[in-house]
């Protein structure tokens, strides 16, 4: 079978065995693979990756213990935790320090044509949500995850700094929660995504400073993090969505003086972004880019890493 | 009467006029000003400041609207509110955005014979409270913020780091609190007041990683937030009592990774903090390094920034 592999900052698909399911887990046949910003970095090797990469998918059953799952379209949640520890007690498996993590840390990726997964891991799509807008459960779950550590009143106003994917779909979460969002971005185009959805934008060129209690940074720059501080009120709080890599550069000074919370959050429960997609508050179809064979993911990567472009799907079949 | 005045980084006691003070302020003559460590900041011209500084004091009222406070010993809470906006209608004064501060924005400091505070802004000091120690009243308050910020169980691990004043005063008012302190400090001869009043002390030589929920941060340096980034466990919380000055290198990936809350703390309420004093919960007669005359400011504020001294007294005795 085929799959993605990276190194030294290189793309290649390479014919591999097929994988073999332990017990517990299930064998799944890819239908499609999103490309995530955190591939792009994997790829640039910041993390010292080399493997398969692939994180977001949404594929179909093939093999498994349990028979109810055979034949379905399923989505996976990407930690895979010992089940044992206290934070697996405590059904925060995605903080399992024993954890391994699908494409990420010591578990082959989604970007091959077959991939395992603990069945318990497993979520099945609900009918009416489409393949293409299934590989965006991973990705919204993690915008859903801001709901799980913060109570943001309903009408209360949330500013949103990045049009990027993730900040996109977080508009769309904090909106169909009843937030009153503001969403701050630098591309017309994406913004306009957001528009479409019945969502307050504007063009991020002089930014409100302390105006709001909630804010979220889904900008991946350290200018947006320190502009995300500026447009914090006193005692409000500011939702770390994206890393930067490396050190980045904070004036601590703004978050101590106005006694502001910063929250970092990372991925998210399934189980919700599945609601918001099944129930058509969360619109994804919009933020696909483009659809290229797994076969191509060289320039799948190379396209994803584009400017403008948002996100860039992996298919299984053979182009 | 004599005066403190910091200019372009110099310290001058000059012979100023007696101020007056308007309606619905009293008129302070100082007993005891102390200097803190952003006195110290201030005469390094970190925030442009010029004039007279001091916001760590006891003194005693000698003029005032209300009869009742005349000749009382008292400490004063460092914020001048507006008394009319949402922040000070929320009880929020210290956050009001058209607050001036004592010794810090566009209000006379303490160190000075005499000042002027609105009445409101003073506390009586207890009767069983000596001079010396209601000096302590303002930074003990700032470390009992931590408390009306976030909800720290009774019995909790606790890892404070930092020997310093703050960091002194917020081991013993989380240890007052009832969570179960560790001290983290680098001289072994102030993490002995720490151990005096009962709390578990260790030298930071190497931290343990990931091993706290809660951790508070008074070390003042941009490597001790990278530290107690590390030491947090992975939900949990980073208080950040200490500024550092400028842009601070931060790896913002284990905040988000390990989804930490990061909170600034700032200044707090006088209440808690005459209440541990009166009660003995917290003591601070050891943090005093010295007493020196107002006239001798000059030689007060290099004496409190030598390595190993901790608070400086300036007395209002003519020396």
């Amino acid at each position: 079978m085929l799959a993605v592999h990276l190194e030294n900052g290189e793309v290649r698909v390479r014919q591999v065995r097929k994988p073999r399911r332990a017990s517990g887990f299930a064998l799944i046949r890819l239908i499609y693979g999103g490309i995530c910003n955190t591939d792009l970095e994997l790829q640039r090797g910041y993390y010292g990756f080399s493997g398969t990469p692939g994180h977001e998918f949404v594929g179909e059953v093939v093999e498994a213990d349990r028979a109810d799952l055979i034949g379905q379209r399923v989505v996976g949640e990407i930690n895979l935790a010992c089940g044992q520890c206290d934070w697996c007690g405590r059904s925060l498996e995605r903080h399992c320090p024993k954890r391994t993590v699908l494409g990420i840390v010591k578990h082959p990726g989604a970007f091959r044509q077959f991939l395992t997964l603990p069945e318990q891991n497993l979520h099945i799509v609900p009918k009416t949500v489409t393949n293409k807008q299934a590989v965006f459960v991973e990705p919204l779950a993690a915008a859903c995850e801001i709901l799980e550590q913060v109570r943001i009143p309903q009408g209360a106003p949330v500013a949103v700094l990045g049009d990027g994917k993730l900040g996109l779909l977080i508009a769309q979460v904090l909106h169909a929660h009843g937030a009153e969002v503001m969403h701050f971005g630098r591309h017309p185009s994406k913004l306009r995504i957001s528009r479409d959805a019945g969502i307050e934008t504007t063009l991020a060129k002089s930014l409100p400073m302390q105006a709001y209690d909630w804010v979220v940074d889904a900008t991946g720059s350290a200018e947006g993090l320190q502009q995300a501080v500026g447009m914090t009120r006193p005692r409000g709080t500011l939702i770390l969505k994206s890393t930067v890599h490396g050190l980045v550069p904070v004036n601590t000074a703004p978050v101590i003086v106005n006694e502001l919370t910063l929250v970092g959050s990372r991925c998210g429960p399934f189980a919700p972004a599945l609601r918001l997609l099944k129930s058509g508050k969360v619109r994804v179809d919009a933020l696909i880019s483009g659809v290229m064979p797994l076969s191509e993911a060289r320039a799948a990567f190379a396209r994803a890493a584009e400017k403008g472009v948002l996100k860039v799907l992996l298919s299984n079949r053979l182009g």
